[in-house]
């Protein structure tokens, strides 16, 4: 797994340590019935003298303790949930082994990059942080062979005023658009997000408050009108569907179009919602890091 | 008001009727408390006795009845949940008449691409179908000076299993994108959404049902596994705020940084949402003829 | 005929009367055989008060006086050194009464986006000139029935160093796609170009010289290094090829591989290359203004 | 040094193999003065047993044998034709131990995406074959110091016709972006190219001939016409600067604007072009594969 950062601005410190350190807090945690992984990042370009030349950073982390053999069994089963069969369909083949890009494994890719897209942020007192809001529990859904999802809930402080552009790059549209492409991700809503829809206007409206001086009585924009940022805090919530592998039986197609009974051994995590938090973070730092880095000059 | 279409096939046969017929779906309806409008397109290159040319297709409606004396008197207020602040931050200046690039009038443009879209996915049996699951008393909020959101629910039938790219350009990003930059849509969800969060994986799984053959109990992915359809329908919510244009008295900030009282007042929709279930098929159709457009070969 | 400008920064003054006076130098002299066309743009959106507003600028200019009778007798036929079979056998079908995206009537868009550039170039103090080095008897060529090509020779001055990007968005790449993507142009050569190819590294070298202080004694880099502008002037040579319609006797296929002998009549220019020197312009304009523009941050 | 090749399609046979064939015909002549270096790709990601998987494809080589001791000395010094000013410029540090971004090296990592690129090309019967018209007396320029440029002449038979898109992806447009951005070329042309400035249109319009049955008398146009592939053989040649490491005696300017005089030592070329040749070949193959492989459907 790797990735390859380009666009980054020359000058800015980002040592191993620090990515490291990231991809440390998307590791598994027994608690949360995950696998046991380390994660050691490799730099391959793009750094000089501790700080970035302006070039892409390469980044790869070797896969360790990788078990195809757990694989092997299922290489002509569809498995419900994953993406086995449209990879199929589009592909003609496939890498069963796991650990691929249509694995939960290619979020490391994602945080490796958002550390870096953090460190710049900080740089503009941006900062990002997420948490799950989800407390199922996991001891009696795992030993009952089955998982759970849940609801991350991200909030940016620090935001400047004017960020995005108003049809085609808005702020909250590229946002979906990254929290989206994270593998489990199903929904995402910003500010009052789906209970805007039972509101009224009267109500859902950001009107004046605190002690004014530009300050709201709400947020229910969630930080962005007409996908640009208003400077106030950046909110959305994003919703993660249940980890597909269970080791409960299930029906599957196999590869001839019959319905076979299945159960998915292996160290499979029971939720992975409290990993992909690093990664909702990640996928935000990109996109506001994309915004401010590439951003168009919108008056003379 | 217009838009440009490039990238459409020669041959496909479009009339001004077709995109007519479109917009008048996006038309208000005095039962929601819309505003009166009426849109003729004006098609300036691309069609050619009938059939498109493999020319961009330019298209205008010149805006009528515009009254911008409504507007005047609010012409230094950043008005409550509208883009007007946002704006004025980026570009430092704005025209405030109303009917431009952060006005509701903008989906006009939406709409006519999307009827080509739709168009052109007919031809592979696609279908897209919007419908609004609101049922407010838009009566009673009008009445109140009020206003109201609601959700829209998307259905597209007829899909080829593998469209979509794995990581960079899902198909469900791709959506949220372009759902989430229609000007009131705080949120989206693909399949169960975020209710899969309070799904266990054997609930959430989709496993083969029906007659086999291919079919699914559920359809709980929404029709896309990792960014890529499963050839089941599509399906998605979208979760629109209510129309932030109230006569009800509100608190604004002006452009001193002073709060101040407002009634805004002007023919402004009840609820958008009815005039938004062709928006939100425009948007889909869009992104599903960019998919089958400009389709990356995946397999020799 | 029209264009739509994104990305042009609000506030810039620009008026109809800049962009006329732009399409003015496009336009046909009679000393080089060329027609006469007037061209009126109309300015859609974008524009208000006589500035900016950082929303899309769409200019049209409404087709005159075309005859497109002088095309029907050559529907069917692919003209030799034009664009007929080519779009033929992309699109299926075609316009075959001139004035479309293939003619060179299409340079009138490039030349209305470009005189919006060059007004934000001006503003950086970056100041385009091309001109023509072609001297050939016009009259002598036209009174045959034939027609010329001819070298457009560009310098931009006032550029600043630093601009460009090292690999994938280097300066001269990004010139030499704009300026080939005019119709006729073959060829493209920065600074010593060709002949540097026959110089040793000693002389093409440029080194310190004229008064110190970062002069140098030669600028046969034509200002950019690495892909990246070094400050001096940008200079770069263009090669047209001549009209292809010419009234002088030629064979040609038809659409059922006959081979057919025809003569071009109708109002062709003999030399085109005097109309396109504020053409090379526009394009040199379009990208510079671009980088400027969308300068991604490349140090912190 | 190394690569991310995205879009290949899956079920591609590519091997190590290969493209270390490719490589070393980039590597160095003894009897061009070049240097002695050995490069082996190794494949990180995207091929599973012989074939792509679809998924992007890492290739690495990496650096031996480099001496930094020789860069040592000219690191505050500003090399006459490098693009260290402009790198300074931009970036506001840079690794002065070469082999970087900047330099020659970087062309391999366009020549091994070349080989895979050329592997697909080869499905479609389209096979691309460069060469050096360069002779000038190596042995004698390198006895005194210098350098020598010349021009690559670049061949692709097999083209479809139709590939390429009239107006902003011109394949000569394209084509040309992708050849200047190769280091040390200064110039293309397509067809008659510069000589085409001095033809008549009724020499250079491309005319039936040979057996008729859509064969040409001629490929003045170098096998493009309004930016779309006419199915004759492309036709470019490129123009290339003398290698600007020369060990005579030069004056540069260091970083503190004096002008030093200094000579280069170590391994640099004489004459970089016979080994550009392979690379001209790539970029082309890249720009190719690009148009097949993402081609925009044109007609339905």
């Amino acid at each position: 797994m790797g990735c390859v950062i380009d666009g980054c601005p020359a000058g800015l410190e980002v040592s191993a340590n620090e990515i490291e350190a990231e991809l440390a807090r998307r590791r598994p945690s027994s608690a949360f019935g995950s696998r046991d992984e380390t994660d050691t990042p490799e730099i391959l370009s793009g750094i000089f003298e501790g700080k970035t030349l302006g070039s892409p950073i390469a980044i790869i982390v070797r896969n360790k303790n990788q078990n195809s053999g757990d694989y092997d069994k299922l290489k002509d089963i569809y498995r419900p949930g994953h993406a086995d069969f449209t990879w199929q369909a589009k592909y003609g083949r496939r890498d069963h082994r796991g650990g691929g890009r249509s694995s939960g494994r290619e979020t490391l890719s994602r945080v490796a990059a958002g550390a870096v897209a953090k460190k710049f942020l900080s740089l503009h007192g941006i900062a990002i942080s997420a948490r799950s809001l989800t407390s199922p529990d996991i001891e009696k859904i795992r030993s009952e062979g089955d998982s759970a999802g849940g609801i991350i809930s991200c909030c940016v402080k620090g935001m400047p005023a004017g960020l995005g552009e108003p049809v085609f790059d808005k702020l909250d549209a590229r946002l979906a658009e990254a929290v989206i492409s994270i593998g489990a991700c199903k929904g995402i809503e910003f500010g009052a997000g789906f209970s805007a829809a039972d509101m009224k206007g009267s109500e859902n409206n950001d009107q004046p408050g605190g002690n004014g001086n530009g300050e709201f009585a709400s947020n229910n924009s969630g930080g962005i009108l007409g996908g640009i940022s208003t400077g106030q805090d950046i909110l959305f919530k994003a919703a993660f569907k249940p980890t597909p592998s269970i080791s409960k039986k299930q029906k599957a197609y196999d590869k001839n179009g019959n319905i076979v009974e299945i159960e998915i051994h292996g160290r499979h995590d029971t939720c992975i919602v409290p990993r992909a938090v690093v990664v909702v973070e990640a996928m935000t730092a990109l996109v506001l890091a994309d915004f401010l880095l590439l951003s168009r000059v919108s008056k003379v």
